[in-house]
């Protein structure tokens, strides 16, 4: 796998923020947590006058072959079919990508369709879908690799265009599958914690879906004596895929490490967060935690990262949707800072 | 008091709100609270297709002559000093109006201070400071009447200019005082409970402030003999002021009679809300609830009428600042059901 050189921002200027902060016109600690996002935003980019430049949104999309075992409700052909909603502008995302002035990138990671030279999908295709982990490995290791390649390539392309700050989100029919298990391994909490309904709103599916991941599990363990990654991250990602969530990975890695604010989305993308951050503990440093979904296990996943999320709309769509509606809290915290008057620049008495 | 017809919406149009926000293409109900907001949107509009038109932003000001009790930690000039600052763009407020893009109104209701003619603050100053509450009522019957009159007079205003979405806020030293005794007499609900902090962010002034209001009840209740109005929403309005509260239940009785989108601050506002409900009950169809103050009391208030706000972000600033950051989510909600695509309209299986 490339190397990312991720270095921790410079505590020194967190001083002079507080202090800023502070003397601001209005009672202090009183604009709640916008002025933790504006302390953080500050810390970033080593200024007391943050900025917001050329907000990007990448949604990664990709097929796993555990679909094959009937853990979503929903077919796997919604995955190729959602990437034409998203290019014709019909989706979630797309509304709030306008709403908020996102460039939208749409990123086929593995999609199990051959869209043709004509669609303007971004095609970064490792593979027609992942294998099947209930058997065996979703991904090669030289398929990770290039994942997490091309992940971050997606986001230097971003950076390059001058775009400071990034959301991620994803589309992939069975994706809480393979993030459950994610999340089981790299956090130790139980499995059916981890476990939500995905997309099935009736949660009728969770029954089957337990019974197929506990198999998937089992096989890895019995497979996993001659494996020096097994149940380390690198080892959990490749095992059980699927290739936009390793993309993302690489993407938020890259991120951290040109110094961008990461927006961070619901229960896939916190997933992906925690694997980047076995990998690399700083990436954190760089995120902004949007939303926390309604899908079961993201809450906590939240509480074991120690993450506060902006928002709690009761959103469980995916695709960035929750990480985009958090953005106007990230643009009024550093609007706060460059904006705001300060005690002794008016003549106001400093109040509490 | 002047009166208000207002209606209840026609529940009949919600049913075809319901069927078009479940066919739009993602699985049903994971755009969460958007959805609730797009239901009421087009409710309160009486349309599939509802819009937001010149959002307006009302600051009411006042002072209250129970300052001189020393209940805040903060001195009476702060009042008319962040006027001079809400004028100079300067404050909280201003960046969230101007980010939003929202008409900021800066009104005196009642601020002890003469601005002077030069000053572009909206004059609809009642009286300078209401009357110190803790030995007589904070207002006369016929102010009050006047204040309300005045309230909805510059709601009508903005609805005249072509908005249909109005933000209500206020500053007022001193003011939470006044909204909890509103509070504990409308809803029953211990002082105690309803008697935060204010601006004091060390929490020190509670005690003397509660011993105060206390004794500001127990006179209310030894002079109530002879009056009609003793303990009704007219009543405690008028003994415990202050004008900038009135006027704000004045302006969302007026906002909804004209059927426009109410959106709903923290604590103070919350609590001349809760009065307006108990003059005309169905102005609390046309509310939204922006933001869960971290004002002791707000939280309680929000659980006795209902009300689920969308955010909870830690504000306990004032000024309306929780209504304007929940715009966007106001907005989100209506690009949903405007600019999403149909199951139907594009190929797209339904999921789930």
């Amino acid at each position: 796998m490339i190397q990312f050189n991720i270095k921790r921002p410079d505590d020194g200027i967190r001083v002079r923020l507080k202090e800023k902060t502070d003397n601001l016109t209005k009672p202090k600690g009183s604009l709640g947590m916008l002025e933790d996002i504006a302390m953080q935003a500050g810390w970033i980019q080593q200024t007391l006058t943050p900025e917001l430049r050329m907000p990007c949104h990448i949604v990664f999309a990709g097929d796993h072959g555990i679909a094959a075992e009937g853990v979503s409700i929903s077919p796997q052909e919604v995955t190729y079919q959602m990437i034409a909603n998203f290019l014709a502008g019909g989706a979630g995302v797309n509304f709030l990508a306008r709403q908020h002035g996102f460039d939208l990138m749409v990123v086929d990671a593995g999609v199990n369709f051959d869209f043709g030279p004509d669609v303007p999908v971004i095609n970064r295709k490792i593979r027609k879908s992942t294998r099947n982990y209930l058997c065996r490995p979703a991904m090669t290791a030289e398929e990770a690799d290039l994942a997490v390649l091309r992940g971050a390539g997606c986001v230097q392309d971003c950076f390059d265009r001058g775009c400071n700050i990034i959301g991620f989100g994803e589309m992939g029919i069975t994706n809480t599958s393979a993030s459950a298990l994610w999340m089981t391994y790299l956090t130790g909490i139980p499995l059916e914690e981890c476990t939500g309904a995905g997309c099935d709103h009736t949660g009728g599916i969770i029954g089957h879906k337990l019974d197929v991941l506990r198999r998937a599990m089992a096989n890895y363990a019995a497979a996993g004596a001659g494996d020096a990654e097994h149940g380390s991250a690198a080892g959990v990602m490749r095992q059980f895929g699927g290739y936009e969530m390793v993309m993302t990975v690489g993407a938020m890695l890259r991120a951290a490490e040109l110094g961008m604010i990461i927006l961070i989305d619901g229960f896939i993308m916190t997933c992906c967060l925690l694997a980047a951050s076995r990998l690399y503990p700083l990436v954190a440093d760089y995120c902004i935690f949007g939303h926390q979904s309604d899908e079961s296990g993201h809450k906590r996943l939240l509480h074991f990262l120690g993450a506060r999320p902006l928002l709690n709309l009761g959103l469980r769509l995916g695709e960035g949707t929750g990480a985009l509606c958090a953005y106007p809290v990230v643009d009024s915290a550093v609007r706060m800072l460059n904006e705001m008057s300060a005690f002794g620049d008016v003549r106001v008495t400093r109040y509490f």
